[in-house]
């Protein structure tokens, strides 16, 4: 079987594993990485033409999405595969591409909104833009700079997400959902920054966020998109949205536990990041739960107060209570994917474990 | 002659006015109002499907953008009847009313970077979030939950714009003309923005800012977008360049005087806003060319110097100059309508004329 690399996604709970699914092999990988690198050269092409000093935001945008760990083109390849697709087709591989994009634009603004300072272990855009404001002595205000930049370069990669996706030729029916995985993505955000107005955390409402910010964003989407671009049919589809819900939503949690309780070199962020930047996690949620609301958004969102959250969330039972949850997930996942039959099983299952195995 | 109305666009110079081209007449008009109520529709069911919490956000796009003046959906009209496009077609509707989507995106983001407090006479995107959050009494901060609800209508707008693109049914060229429009606006703001970063003002690098972020974007793109969608050749498209630089250099030199001069129920921001948030316009940059760059610079940018600024901009003749610059480009988009002919003249001549006038 030929062996490739997948993880969490960009700056999600940052798990570089080998894993042994096809739709995660080196040869898709390759090509997926050539399409980024041919779109960005005409880009680069279009862009300093019109003025050389745009090449620094080229730049940026290479740096923040190139080398990732193709989290949704794997995804998008396996629903491919699952319909019939030819391996590793320039086609795919397109989609795949403006998966990234996508990512690399969520990535960009989701930094700057939550106030993150890292990303994969490096400055996030804002703020490296900040510093480089700082360093050169620039006129104005340095942090102003740096949110300008993120929010260009976040529109930019968005504006290239549909550019590079029109390359993979989709038919109106593929279009349309990708087309919903965007709306969808942006209303889950607005869903979770609406929650984080309330002064209650809610398990439901956290669970409700993650299926739309994640579950449909990271995993079934890419699944309908790839398989909907090999012509794979409803019932294919609605069968991918039975593994897709579940493992995404394990995903998430898997991802909230690493936020807390992971290994920097993993996570490419300092322990507890999420903690610091409020975050509302089912993981915050559950401990809300035993050790009550107040108790917890008292320390939610203070640099202070992340040791002694960091705490709870074990000690209230709160993260033994959410490993639970990640296995019954995976489990629900599991099971949908064996309707769907041995090749979902030998594409899929390898990826279930990267995505949701605890780390160290 | 059939009569419409058209003006600067959203939140530019803010001209309302009868303008006798058959490229704004009130059929287009409607056809462009159902596209955007149609598509508005759709995306309501998709996404209050998911929650009826964001059901707000969907709101917030129709407040931002239905109403607007259709300056962008008027010259992809323009550049759609030149090229022999049946009128107000559904086709180029659709298109107008992708512009629409991506007009709305930029000045969410814009309004948010530059920190404007008004749009069109009304509270801007993040002020108005803030608002919200502040009269409900949210948990955390007004102002932070304001910009990143900007910050997502934004994105949403932008995904919305590719999307209703896709209605016009565009061929592979027209769209590679979408496709730079929109990585070409941003390219100039990020210019624009870079160019803040400096301690001198310097006309040139002005002028080229506008051409990227104004004229190209406004006037070029949109007018080679309705051509191509129609099958107008490479010289048509080359010969509408020749007019809509100019012109939209000319629109823009206008919207700078009108936001230093303008009367706030023309513009709907109050007088004097964009000296106010540090804008490095053309005009200002005149000014300094006289006065001295720390001068102007210790002006701009802050409340308590936009009374002397603005005494600075009239009496240092930087108004003159730039009034003189207007007329020049207004002469040349002119002389190259002229060559386009009889029915470009009929078209184009009335939109020059709302785009560029004195106001009051």
């Amino acid at each position: 079987m030929v062996r490739g690399v997948v993880g969490g996604g960009h700056g999600a709970n940052g798990i570089v594993t080998e894993v042994s699914s096809p739709a995660a092999d080196s040869t898709f990988r390759t090509a997926v990485a050539r399409q980024l690198d041919t779109f960005v050269a005409d880009q680069r092409l279009l862009l300093t033409d019109l003025d050389p000093a745009v090449g620094d935001l080229v730049d940026a945008a290479v740096d923040f999405t190139v080398g990732g760990k193709l989290f949704r083109p794997t995804f998008c390849h396996a629903g491919w595969l699952l319909a019939g697709g030819t391996p590793a087709d320039p086609r795919i591989a397109a989609a795949g591409a403006a998966f990234e994009w996508l990512q690399g634009s969520a990535l960009a603004h989701d930094d700057l909104m939550d106030g993150s300072d890292t990303r994969r272990g490096r400055p996030s855009v804002h703020r490296d833009f900040e510093a480089r404001h700082a360093a050169a002595g620039g006129f104005g205000d340095a942090e102003q700079y740096g949110a300008r930049v993120a929010i260009l370069l976040g529109d930019l990669m968005l504006a290239w997400a549909d550019e590079h996706f029109r390359r993979a030729d989709p038919d109106a029916r593929t279009a349309s959902l990708w087309d919903a995985c965007k709306s969808e993505v942006v209303s889950g955000q607005f869903l979770d920054v609406l929650s984080q107005t309330r002064d209650t955390l809610d398990v439901a409402s956290a669970m409700h966020v993650i299926r739309f910010k994640s579950a449909k964003y990271t995993i079934e989407r890419p699944l309908h998109v790839g398989a909907a671009l090999a012509g794979g049919d409803e019932t294919l589809l609605s069968r991918l949205t039975d593994v897709a819900l579940p493992l995404g939503e394990a995903f998430q949690l898997r991802d909230d536990v690493l936020g807390v309780f992971g290994d920097p070199a993993d996570t490419g962020k300092p322990a507890g990041d999420d903690l610091r930047e409020g975050k509302r996690t089912v993981l915050v949620a559950r401990t809300a739960q035993v050790c009550g609301h107040d108790r917890v958004l008292s320390l939610l969102g203070r640099a202070e107060g992340v040791d002694e959250l960091h705490d709870l969330i074990e000690s209230s039972g709160a993260l033994a209570a959410v490993e639970v949850d990640i296995d019954r997930l995976v489990t629900q996942a599991e099971q949908a994917i064996a309707v769907l039959g041995d090749e979902a099983a030998s594409l899929l299952d390898p990826l279930v474990d990267a995505a949701t195995r605890r780390v160290r």
